[in-house]
């Protein structure tokens, strides 16, 4: 519930329709894309200015209100979530396209614009915004800042921290920041990478500038097979070996191939126990050079069939499975848990392979689908909820995965955040001196921690409630919420 | 003067050489490569491992003694300029690289490691460390990380920032943190960038992970010749928005080639109002598709004469150049003061336009020198600080440059820093609530301020006292230091 001067005062700022306190109205925000966790808000605001942010921050921060700000709802780590008691902050109406700058290749947006309606929008100048987040139709740029988020295409054109040059922000105390410019640098410390990725708990997102990237006259990909998913996974590690960045450097499995071709009819061959579908983008004579590079590399390492794309619609043909995994995973199983994990490439043909193992011990299947290139895993853990013990022993698998990141040298994260779903693993990754930094980091902009409380960055006191995992790894006995 | 006890504490801890006290021991250290600030430190320590630094962090934090880290000392804002009642840490005795992982192109290295020295271990295997300041003979890793340093390639491959992927270090408390890791992204708030460009405000950097990069199979550079700077200027837009990212895109004027012509013979049109160095690298073919482009927009420009590198004997002599700009500013005048800001390419013509008018009203010669590409200038006022009043018309003239940075959306470092130089640029370019959230940071991480004090990032004080200088753009009455 939220106090009566506050639900007054929020009244009296917004028009009638931009403030929602009855549970029918707030109910559609109670999660994000990660519906095991829900959570009810005291109410849900809508503002189309930032002089309204400003205000809604003030009177929050005054009364003490939490407040998660959010963006189209389609994280996959809670990090949306609301507070019981607090204010869920929809960014919703900020969904203006200030201006394109074809020179500087720059796009300056409102926090609720659709990553591809930027691309839409840039398109006539032949630029794009390369960060393509499978959720691109849906997901918003605000979002894409606030989690970090990644994509097919972050192998060769980076994260969405690469990708940003400015963001504008209010704080919980309504100031108006700015961080990062048109220049390549600037004094002062780099606040703009600390916002990017800082999953609302620094300041509330009211304008990004994105860099735009030229659109590649060509793009082309080969489609190979392998006989074991390590030879795949080592392939992976020779194709970037060799020198070259593909546009994209995706893999998957026999049980994701298959479970893809009953959907889309992508023409993949499912004889083979893995496929890694790489693509070349530039000019169509580096495209030549990149894609007979890649060509010698994939058979050098055992492909046993490589065909390349003969024109676009073939291209997306090839994509289309690969796009499709996720909705094709829910017609093969009552229930899936996608894992986002990372790790360095070297380590993908052990981690393969005990994921196999693991497989089998647990009675689970799972469907491999990720972003090989920069070894960001996501494991589809195939379980059915209504049998029983089914979701905790998906849960203690897909933790057991996440500590195996850990534990060959990469992270629990790859591009969904931490959230509420990886506190547990965000202790496991850090010691006491790295985590009081980021609490440090938060007070300095957020005193009462009021931004979106309870996700992100774990207390010292969670994390001893967590015990010290890493020095555990392997034993790990069963898993409680919240989890990695 | 350092407190006996601190010095017993030190001398107890380091071999004798490893402590310098004696005034012609520690004068060396007095300034960096900004010579106009000098201050002879208390005491100079030269730990040679990472459990020296942690125990000298700790005495001097528990004796509120400030520490100032320094690498090569090559740095031009003044960064490793000595407090005077403090101890110069210098990381000197970290020059080993750890480790060099060719799959996962990644360096582990010692900050006392020198930025050349990297590309040169890495070289075996067809590997280098793309950001190349012109110090990078001499210049260390520590430093550039601290700096978040820049260079000619940094236009294509990024800064610092962009191609350190791990760091580990220290803090003022003694306690060891590490941020990033191998994997591209990682939970928590992004410390990497943070650290990164914190001009040694934060932590004592002790080693770090480096993204190496594939050394390409050739390069080429293009020389045009243009009838006016502002041609010369228009052109690099252009050739930016063709969608060409060249491996370098570097601008001179005539007075420095005239310059440098008399010094290295680098065969420059002396004739010409201003040159372009372009490069272009990859593959063979890559790298003749682009160079065809780039021909095709610098002659669309205006570009009177364009010659192309037959070979790499004559790549490195066009190259000559334009690396030799100082030390040949430093024959052809007195004294010289270089000039470090950014600005939006677009902006290019206007400001070249209006640095000439203000060398005219100065009375002072300026040679332009800059990374053109990434919109980094790069102008040497020209002078002789023996003639009366000349330092504090030089002083006045790069205030104003820097000033016009700002003015068109850039910033008042490229790539050399704030230090003690700029700390009133800072001011100028950065209202309240982002420096109130600055040194929220710092004080996340050294509650006391005793890392580096007074650089970088200026209190509210300072910034009060300089006066609100931003909204008196064009008027400024005289320079005070420090200044920009």
């Amino acid at each position: 519930m939220l106090p009566a001067t506050v639900h007054a005062q929020l009244a009296a700022l917004l028009p009638r329709e931009a403030l929602l306190t009855a549970t029918e109205d707030t109910r559609p925000y109670e999660c994000d894309g990660l519906t095991l966790f829900r959570e009810t808000p005291a109410a849900v605001v809508l503002p189309d200015t930032e002089q309204q942010v400003v205000a809604i921050l003030k009177l929050c921060h005054a009364a003490r209100v939490p407040v998660v700000a959010r963006g189209a709802g389609t994280g996959l780590s809670g990090g949306a979530m609301p507070h019981r008691d607090g204010v869920v902050l929809s960014l919703a109406k900020f969904r203006r396209i200030v201006a394109i700058d074809p020179l500087a290749r720059t796009a300056v947006v409102q926090p609720g614009v659709r990553n591809l309606a930027i691309s839409e929008a840039a398109a006539a100048h032949g630029l794009y915004y390369a960060p393509d987040p499978s959720s691109q139709i849906a997901c918003t740029i605000g979002g894409n800042v606030a989690e970090n988020a990644g994509g097919v295409h972050c192998l060769k054109y980076g994260l969405t921290v690469h990708n940003v040059r400015r963001v504008r922000a209010v704080t919980i105390d309504g100031e108006i920041v700015e961080f990062g410019g048109d220049a390549l640098d600037a004094p002062g410390y780099d606040l703009l990478a600390l916002i990017t990725g800082s999953e609302g708990l620094l300041a509330v997102i009211t304008e990004i500038t994105v860099k735009l990237t030229p659109t590649p006259q060509l793009a082309q990909v080969a489609l190979a097979a392998f006989p074991t998913v390590e030879s795949a996974g080592a392939a992976v590690g020779a194709v970037i070996a060799e020198g070259i960045i593909p546009g994209g450097l995706e893999m998957m499995d026999q049980a994701a191939t298959r479970a893809v071709e009953q959907f889309v009819h992508a023409d993949y061959p499912l004889d083979a126990a893995a496929i890694l579908l790489v693509e070349a983008d530039g000019t169509p004579e580096e495209v030549a050079a990149e894609m007979a590079e890649v060509r010698r590399v994939l058979a050098a390492s055992g492909a046993t069939e490589i065909r390349v794309s003969r024109d676009e619609a073939q291209r997306l043909l090839f994509w289309s499975g690969r796009k499709a995994a996720f909705p094709a995973a829910g017609r093969i199983s009552p229930d899936y848990y996608c894992i986002d994990g990372t790790i360095p490439r070297k380590a993908l043909p052990r981690v393969l392979r005990q994921i196999e193992a693991w497989s089998a011990e647990y009675g689970l299947r799972v469907a491999n689908v990720f972003h090989a290139g920069d070894g960001n895993l996501h494991p589809l853990i195939l379980f059915d909820a209504n049998r029983p013990g089914e979701a905790d022993k998906t849960i203690a698998f897909g933790d057991r995965i996440l500590e195996l990141c850990i534990e060959v040298g990469g992270t629990v994260t790859g591009e969904h955040g931490v959230g509420v779903e990886k506190l547990r693993g965000t202790c496991a990754q850090f010691g006491t001196a790295e985590i009081e930094r980021f609490l440090g980091v938060k007070k300095a902009f957020d005193p009462h921690g009021l931004l979106n409380p309870g996700k992100a960055v774990p207390t010292l006191a969670r994390c001893a409630e967590f015990g010290r995992m890493h020095v555990h790894r392997g034993e790990l006995a069963h898993p409680e919420l919240p989890r990695f």
